[in-house]
Formats: C-alpha cells, sequence, structure tokens
C-alpha cells in the first residue's frame, strides 16, 4: 500500500497513476507496453465480464475461441482493415530457441524460421471470417451471434495503464448475418447494451452516437460509439460496435444460400469492449483519498474492521461482525471480515479506503456493549453511528444509495461539462480552460475535422445518435450544417 | 452436423477426430496447430472453468493476469526450466509490418525490430515470479495465492485437437509461501481439488500419483499427478501440480524478512489444467453414436423436441412444452426446446445424439392427448415413456443417475484394465493386447525406466500417492524394488 501525492487539481494524469498503482489495480511489467492486471484489478474485470456476458447470452449469443495467430496474408485481405493494424503488430518469425555455438546465450534458431510470419490478433476479423466461410452455406446457419474472450495485441508507442496498453483483454462480439437490417439491428442492439451495462453497472453516464468517416473502424460502414467524460474534461470512448456491411465477407468470400437458393454475401457486425473500462471507472469515480468503486462492480462491498487491544475484545467482536456478515451475505452482498493480526486497524482503514470499498463497518468493545456498529461510505466519506437492529438492510439501502449517487454525479458532472458553443474562439477557448464535450455545428468534411483537430487537438467524439435537426453554421468554416456534434479531447 | 464413420473397434483415433468435428466441439484452424474452439466445446470449458474457479476461490485464491509475452532472457534464469520450453517457443522479433517497396505485398518491416526477442509464454512461471519479486518483502506478504486463466503456446509438433494444440487455453496457478511445508500443503491440496472435480463433474475416475525424475515439469522439484485412463487402453495425465521448492525464488531472487526479520528465499508451488481435459472427457465416455456428456459438464442437460405436421399441433405442444421447461429450469436444469421449422424431428435426434445433450424429451400429438412424454437417457440409448406429472423430478432424478452410471462405467473400465504383472513378458503382451494401467516393480533408476520406454513406448504414469510397500523385483531389470509403479502408453 502507498498512498497518492498527487491530487486531481495538481496533476490529474499523475492521480490516475498513483490510484492504479496505490490502490494495486495494476502496474507496469518489464515488458514493453504489457501491464500485470493485479488480483483486485482482475477482480473487477471478472464481475465486468459476468454482467456483460449474461447480457449477450440473453440476447442469443454464444461464446467460442479463435485463434491468436493471424497467417500475415490474412491481414491484407481486407484493405482498409490492413491499413489500419499494420504498423502496431506483433510478428511472431521463428517457433525455436537454441543455445548459441559461439556461447552467447539463449538465440533464436535460425532454422526454426516460419515459411509465413503469423501475427498476434489486435482483432480477430480476418481469422474468424476465413472460419465463417467453412459455417455457412445456407440461410439455416444464420444469424452466427458469436463472441470470444481474449487478450488481443496493438504495439502502441505510448501506454497508460488500462487505458492504452500493448497487450489488453477484451471481448470481441462477430455476427452474421443474411440481411442488412438485421445485422444494423445487431450493431445497434449492442451499443445499447454496452450502454447499458455502462450506466447501470458502472455508473458511468455514456452518450450513444455515431462516429465521422475517419473515425471509423478500419474495415467498418458504420462505427457506432458509447463515449464518457473523465474528470479533467477529456472524453473517453468506452465502447464501440461496427456494422461492417458485405466487407468482410467479400474479402473471404462468405457466401449464403437464400430459401429460394440464390447465392448473397453475408453481412457482418462486430463489436467489443476492452479492460479500459477498468481505467474509464478509476477515472469517473475516483477522488484524492484513492480508488471509489460503484458498489455493483466492486470485488467487495463490505469490509468489516474490529478495534481491539485485547484477544478476549477480539472474540466478543467477532462473534457480532460475523452474524452480521452472515446477515449481509444472506442478501448477496460480500463481505470481507479482516481479522488479521498482521496490520493495525488504521492501517486497515486506510488500505479499504484507498482501494475503494465501497462501505467501512467498524466495531469496537463499546460497540459491543451498546449495541452500535459504525458504518462509514467511500463516496462520500461520511460517518455515523448505528443501531446494529437491521444493519443488513440499512447497509443493502446504503449500497444502493451509494450506486445512485455515483451516477448522479457523473451525470451532473457531464452536464455542466457539456457546452454548445456558436464560435471557434469560444471553442479554442473552453478546451484551454475547463475542456468538457463540445457540442457544435460542423459542416460534415473531414477536412474541416482534421483542421479542427490539427489546432486544437480535439476530434469529434460522435455525432449523437439523439442529435436535433437543427440549422446552423459550421464552427470552423461557416458552412452550413444540419446539427450538432460532440467536440472534445478524448483519451 | 456430419456423422460418425469410424468406431472405436475400426479406428479409435479417427473415432476421436470424428467425434470432435462432428458433435462441433472444435475444428483445425488454418494456423498449424491452433484449433477454433467452437461454441459447444467452449460452453463444455465455461462449465469447466466455472466449477475449477469456484473450488479456488473457495481455498483462499484469487485471479490475475499476467503479460502474453516473456523477455528471451527470462527463460533462461531457472536452468531446467529453459532447457524444457526453448524447443518450442514461438517467438516474436518485429513489431510492425510494412509494404513492400518492391510490391511483393505486405512485409515485416526490417526497422521494427525488437531489441531483444519476446516469447509467447508457454508457461508463466518466469514472468510471474519476476513480478513477485516486486511483491514480496515480508512474511505479511504472504502466502500468495494467485490463478491465471490464459492461452499459452508450445509449438508441437504433431497436433490432435485438443489433446496436444500449439495454442491451449488453461489456469495456471503460482503461490508462494514461507515455508516448505505449506508449499507442500498447496501443491498436495490442488491436487485433490483436481481429482474431486475430474471425478465429480466430468465422471472421470483419476488415480493420484507423483512423477518420477525423468517425467517431472521443468523446474519442479516434485511433480504430483492425476491419471486417467481412456477407452482405448491408453493413459492421459489430466492435471499436474508441481512443488518447486525455491528453484524460482532463487532464480528470480525472492526473499522475504519473516517475523524475526530474517531474510529467506520463498516457497513455490505451480499447478494447471487445460482445454486437454476437454479431449479426455470425449474419449471417456463417448460411444460409437458420438459425443456422451456427464450431466454436469453439458451446457444444455435437456433437449425438448416437438413432432408434428400442423401448426395447430405444435402450438398444442408448445404449450405443454414450455410448462415442462419451466418445470425443470425452476430445479437449476438448463433446457432447450428446438421448435425451430428449419429441421425435420429426425434430424434434430441424430443430431442431440451426436453432440450428447445427456436427455432427449419428445412429445407429438398423441402424448399430448394421453398425457405422456418420450425420455431418451443418451448413455444407454434407452427410451421409456412416461407419463408427464411429475417430470421434472424424474428427469432431476435421471440426469444423476446417468451422472453416476458414467462414473462408475468409467471406474469399471479402469477397474478390468489395470493388471498387476510380474514378468516382461507379461508387461509387453499387455501392451500389445488391451493395454491399460500396468502395476509393476521397478528399480527407481531412469535408465531402467528410458530403457522400458524406448522398447515398449510405455512410460511410469506415477507412483501412486496410495502406493502399497511391497517388496519385490524390477519387472525390467530384476533389482530389488519397494512397491508398484503404474505403467501404459499414454497421449
Amino acid at each position: 500500500m502507498g498512498s497518492n501525492n498527487a491530487t486531481r487539481e495538481t496533476d490529474y494524469s499523475q492521480w490516475y497513476n498513483d490510484i492504479v498503482i496505490n490502490a494495486d489495480l495494476a502496474e507496469h511489467s518489464d515488458v514493453r507496453g504489457c501491464m500485470v492486471i493485479k488480483p483486485h484489478g482482475y477482480a473487477i474485470w471478472e464481475k465486468m465480464q459476468g454482467a456483460l456476458d449474461k447480457m449477450f447470452k440473453a440476447t442469443g449469443h454464444v461464446n467460442a475461441y479463435f485463434p491468436l495467430f493471424i497467417p500475415k496474408s490474412y491481414l491484407s485481405k481486407e484493405a482498409a482493415h490492413v491499413e489500419g493494424f499494420a504498423k502496431e503488430c506483433a510478428v511472431v518469425t521463428h517457433y525455436r530457441l537454441m543455445n548459441d555455438p559461439n556461447g552467447n546465450g539463449l538465440i533464436v534458431d535460425p532454422d526454426a524460421k516460419l515459411e509465413e510470419e503469423l501475427i498476434i490478433r489486435p482483432t480477430s476479423e480476418t481469422i474468424i471470417w476465413n472460419t465463417y466461410k467453412k459455417w455457412v452455406q445456407s440461410y439455416r446457419d444464420l444469424p452466427l451471434l458469436i463472441n470470444q474472450w481474449a487478450n488481443v495485441v496493438r504495439w502502441e508507442m505510448r501506454t497508460r495503464l488500462f487505458l492504452r496498453t500493448t497487450e489488453f483483454l477484451w471481448q470481441e462480439g462477430h455476427t452474421a448475418h443474411a440481411t442488412r437490417d438485421e445485422a444494423m439491428d445487431e450493431a445497434t442492439q449492442m451499443l445499447d447494451i454496452y450502454a447499458t451495462f455502462m450506466e447501470e453497472m458502472l455508473a458511468i453516464p455514456v452518450i450513444k452516437g455515431v462516429k465521422t468517416e475517419s473515425e471509423r473502424f478500419a474495415g467498418a460502414e458504420e462505427t457506432f460509439c458509447v463515449e464518457s467524460l473523465m474528470q479533467d474534461g477529456k472524453a473517453l470512448q468506452a465502447g464501440t460496435s461496427h456494422f461492417l456491411g458485405q466487407n468482410f465477407a467479400k474479402a473471404f468470400d462468405v457466401k449464403f444460400a437464400d430459401k429460394e437458393g440464390k447465392l448473397e454475401h453475408v453481412w457482418a457486425t462486430s463489436w467489443g469492449v476492452t479492460t479500459r473500462l477498468i481505467g474509464a471507472m478509476v477515472m469517473t469515480h475516483s477522488d484524492d483519498h484513492g480508488l471509489v468503486l460503484p458498489p455493483k462492480v466492486a470485488p467487495v462491498q463490505v469490509a468489516i474492521i474490529p478495534i481491539y487491544r485485547q484477544p478476549e475484545q477480539l472474540e466478543e467482536i467477532s462473534k457480532v461482525a460475523l452474524r452480521i456478515k452472515a446477515e449481509l451475505e444472506e442478501k448477496g452482498i460480500t463481505v470481507k471480515y479482516d481479522d488479521s493480526d498482521k496490520r493495525k486497524p488504521g492501517w486497515k482503514f486506510a488500505e479499504y479506503e484507498l482501494k475503494g470499498y465501497p462501505v467501512r463497518l467498524a466495531l469496537g468493545p463499546r460497540d459491543i456493549e451498546n449495541g452500535t456498529i459504525e458504518v462509514a461510505r467511500r463516496d462520500t466519506l461520511e460517518k455515523e453511528n448505528l443501531e446494529q437492529t437491521d444493519i443488513a438492510n440499512k447497509v443493502e439501502h446504503l449500497l444502493g444509495a451509494i450506486q445512485d449517487n455515483l451516477y448522479q454525479k457523473a451525470v451532473n458532472f457531464r452536464e455542466t461539462h457539456t457546452t454548445a458553443v456558436n464560435t471557434f474562439d469560444e471553442f479554442k477557448e473552453l478546451l484551454e480552460g475547463e475542456g468538457g464535450f463540445i457540442s457544435a455545428h460542423w459542416d460534415g468534411t473531414s477536412e474541416t475535422e482534421e483542421k479542427i483537430k490539427t489546432e486544437t487537438k480535439a476530434t469529434i467524439r460522435c455525432i449523437p445518435l439523439d442529435q436535433v435537426e437543427e440549422e446552423g453554421k459550421c464552427v470552423y468554416s461557416g458552412a452550413p450544417s444540419k446539427g450538432r456534434v460532440l467536440f472534445a479531447r478524448a483519451y
């Protein structure tokens, strides 16, 4: 355990890094750009996986597993796709090591060179569509609604724990459909699932939108996204869902016979979220004291700490603590009773605060006498002494209140940090100041988008799905526009 | 769907392959030695993961995630370890592709060569112990009880679906302890967990034992294993748990200060099971009609199939079927009601048989009239017509009976295929005949073990933990022995 030195005010970037490290979520490994996800961080990922997997299955999806390796030639089959990924690929060229005959230790065996290099998957469209070719012959084989939980590798030059790492964990859905409409419905359905998951589980409010052409996934016809806003006023893309049209079906020649026996190319989607979501959650809710976790994804929701001097006192406290623990667990609440004698209560208080346990209960000898218990909530840092009577209901209620409070706080933050602007001066001024989402008219051209990005580092995060039709003038070019889009600097 | 041509009698190896392919468990990918785990196969893996993960957590373990890549130099730090793995490593040498200036398409960018090559993890001891060095300072930091669910790569020359593939999925536990005894207890505890899991969930009887020196994990001081017997009389190692002594702690200099402040090297274990278990299960229970699954790991336990000619009939049948489905689900039984009109009942019967659904229910118009239902069990292929009354209890009971029957059948097979022999002629004769486990005296030397292997292809599967002390003479050398060990040809 360490303690945070940086605050959001003094150094936001350092503050984030301190929290990830000090709350034991993850750390840098010795392998450039790769992180170790520590047990506390991984337990959060498991909660996320569990919730998402359930939502995927409830909508008819199944899981499968495809190879880590992609033959180099597959990557080239979809033109835009290879353009997007070739420059950041880990390449396997050999399959054996040997002892250097000159005594320089372990070297790559030159005789074990692969005929065709293998790429570590940066995403699996190519290997999966090469497989779907064998699985799809008839309309009876459709739709294919498949998801994969996997690791992927993109050779990033600048990495940050969770937000951008060379290797990361994710899920990638890859679906195949008989019609364009069905594929489009799938892409938007998955966007809705992501939004619901993020808002209800992670307490992160998101804006659903569609990407501009230049921000689209390499190989997609349309990229839908959910965008969130961090406490430093920068946006973060939390998930994407792509309508791939027939691009991959054509690249890999995947056709099906419809009921009349006519051959057609299949329609596709893909969609994914990554361990980046952990970073998003850290940045949305945490404070200068450390990590703050929404109860629904906290690995452990309640910590109970005994405060005692004599072993006899601990015995008395433990009886009550274990009864309360059992009552809470009865309600499906996860609890850790920390009666370890390796650490003092003060150390434990600091530790659970730093690690974001939503509720901390403390029991001392006087509480045992009086039938009371100290209840502290992590989100507001408020403490109160309550009667032990009915404590499980009180804590259950409190956990709900914390979940709601975190979400509402984040919504309020986003609302006060979303500004409609009509001039480029205002636009730039906002970016230099508090940042946030900037709602502005745009002329719809990639040229303007690029110029704004070069001048301000702000990108179009999305064209919101609930965009209001409104006549206006592009904030940059003055050319006519039919609605506002959302700009921001982004992670 | 296909159908099996080979039988166990005519061609066991082809029979196994046919089942894996035709039951839609997995298929070969275009990447040498890598498989695609299809949804039906992956759903079995998910059931296995769920059960094991629960057992790991119940014994205090937590999950984490370590990098896919291992710097080449790490591998060399433990001498036996590198010897064991260097010859089958996938090696990443570059991190970028580029368009060939001579127009030959996509090539590896020579300017993007890594300073130090990265190995795709064949197992994670080295990267993990390099990390533990930072995590362990004091006795307070111990024990570390960490598991990882991950993919690993070993460049195998001869591969078979599930049993031996270049990439496979597994879990690897890596624990660190303050004392030798504690580490040894951990290693045997995990062996017990594996044995319980295999016998109770997978209905695979296993023998717990310890490996001889020559069969030990590269870097272990002791390798414990669970060995099972397949229907062709060959053994299969189903899982291993290693006591690593202080080998990795010394290689990576991991020390802790005990309560008195004295510095000591940490004691270690590692343990793992892989997707190979799916292959073991297929080979233990399946028959010439296709896959047979123990109900506890079957992705779906009961299929209900309506038999009808007219849409009105389907409507009536569906009412009853859905009521029965709900009753079964109430009991935690997983059910698929297949009312799809894309396929005929006959096709569905064949499909669910081939895919190993433990129980199939069929409902036709006459069943609706009579209040009956056809119940077919996959293990014995028996069918009977039952009253619909109390059907959920009957099916629940039947699923339990199937689970027990599969286990008992496998135990019987092993018992009739385990032979104590006292001469090398008998030994060889058995191997050329029905195979199985051969219980024989061995003089305890690697030389004899090696000679027996060369002459017969049989290896010592294990020295059983429940070995009886018994004076005898080595079946090969005639030298004195204190107990029998188990030999077999193995997967």
